[in-house]
């Protein structure tokens, strides 16, 4: 695997396991200044650079095996149920049989796991910009990287923004952005731009999830997405969240929108998953997403929906 | 002040200040094994022992002031909104017209504050077990012991246990539970014969609201909780949770119940604070809670329902 680097010959840990306890890795960035979540490490099982980012992998004591992407973690064994059912079945619970589903990022599998949950599916594109993300998945998180072994899938390496601006007009009827932070390699697909395109891959009254930061930490970023996305997306724009304990301030938002089309009511999901059980046997039961989490998730707290609502429907 | 150390004698600080980061103050506990969250330290504003536990604030540099008991962080004023306004009006918006409020613990005075919003309210009875918690509030927190100034307050400097037991059966419309976790001061709180006295307290069909820790982190203790509620009070018995990015795993929950008597429906809000706004003068808009929030709190993922439903309603 390209820029592998085995354990014994780590010589030097990246910053984040340095500065703080030691055998603790800590998550220090200027996306959420002044505070820190910390997990005791047992065991660094990965850690290469890849040509766009630095990638860990490592055993924690409490919280399974932790994927850290440029210092941010990405995924834990333990909590990853709540963000990857959540992005997915919102949008595919929403809409009556999606059938060609993309999904930008999302390099881990876990995302593609909970589409191939829906039987009405068809086709799974993913396009993931960064191959050691995939690799690293499937070796160390089988669990999540299961996803990868539905035969509905294919792999694109590849920029997301590039990959999309190909796709025939009205391809897909539920695009899933599951992307990082907009520092480092996603930061392109929180602009203008990006969506514009996702509009454009989009059937009329198809959906669009994307992972849309924390309403403790970012109503900025969240207040700019909204306004960029009323301006597009001529259908249904919504804003849900919901609990992830390892992302920073414990949340996690997703900005739900539609094309014009036939209409799309987010907040009352007419596709439960929750009937259907044959996805069970080879992934396991949902953990977190039921019909009522879903729309308990466009709840908002006050503070929140003066901003949103003022920018969306 | 009892206990009160000038900032000028200050020679040694408690462990939490010092096993991390020079500079950041980290909360590390038995009660969350390998993990810890850390905020950054401007300044030490107070630090003194009372008969009960260690009190601390301190200035953050991006939560504002903290106050910190054993080492365990109680409130921040950037997110207490949440934790204030969900503990006392899931309650009271359950209930037409509540006309006398005990609050157990909330030596802050932030529950104070949140229930003399509801103007039907004659009486606040509060009872606190440390003193030092009400009078290092007063002084640095005046946002959140606003709720002291309250004509209908009236504070009781003592055991809950014991306050409770001498209360005339049938006195409260309801009963808040502001607690800090089940080790330490708090203990008999979370036990089978203070639930009982909190029955005996309420009028019939009066609801209690008590803190009932995560839902990531604690569900054993939550599943005795339950369990215990389910045999004492014969009314509706619901487990609510709600987002406090400062609090372990970010999210805090509250088990909400009611004595035998005129049916409360806790998911359906009768008593909808958001129509009064003329406690915003005094107190300022709410932040956090509407109705929305308050119905979305009884949502719960699939892997707390298993366990909470089947010993619930």
């Amino acid at each position: 695997m390209e820029g592998m680097t085995s354990e014994a010959s780590v010589t030097k840990l990246p910053e984040c396991f340095s500065s703080v306890i030691p055998g603790w890795f800590s998550e220090i960035s200027p996306m959420w200044p002044g505070e820190a979540h910390s997990l005791k490490v047992e065991k660094i099982l990965f850690q290469g650079k890849s040509e766009y980012q630095n990638v860990i992998v490592f055993q924690s004591s409490t919280y399974g095996k932790v994927l850290v992407l440029d210092g941010v973690i990405q995924l834990t064994e333990r909590d990853e149920c709540a963000y990857q059912e959540m992005i997915t079945h919102l949008p595919l619970c929403s809409i009556p049989n999606p059938k060609k589903v993309l999904v930008i990022g999302g390099g881990d599998g876990g995302v593609l796991r909970e589409v191939s949950r829906h039987s009405s599916v068809e086709r799974i594109d993913i396009c993931e910009i960064d191959k050691m993300v995939v690799d690293v998945s499937k070796q160390f998180f089988p669990r999540v990287a299961v996803g990868f072994n539905d035969p509905r899938v294919t792999l694109h390496i590849g920029d997301g923004v590039a990959f999309l601006k190909a796709v025939p007009e009205g391809t897909y009827d539920a695009v899933i952005v599951d992307s990082s932070d907009p520092i480092g390699p996603a930061q392109e697909l929180f602009e203008k731009p990006f969506f514009q395109s996702v509009a454009k891959a989009l059937r009329p009254g198809g959906v669009v999830c994307t992972q849309a930061e924390s309403i403790w930490l970012h109503m900025h970023i969240i207040e700019d997405i909204v306004a960029n996305c009323r301006q597009i997306f001529k259908g249904a724009v919504n804003y849900a969240w919901t609990s992830v304990p390892t992302y920073p301030s414990g949340v996690i938002g997703f900005m739900l929108c539609t094309t014009e089309g036939p209409p799309v009511d987010f907040k009352h999901p007419i596709n439960p998953i929750d009937l259907d059980d044959s996805h069970i046997k080879t992934k396991g039961p949902l953990k977190f997403y039921n019909s009522e989490m879903h729309s308990a998730a466009f709840s908002l707290p006050s503070f929140a929906r003066k901003v949103i609502e003022s920018k969306s429907d």
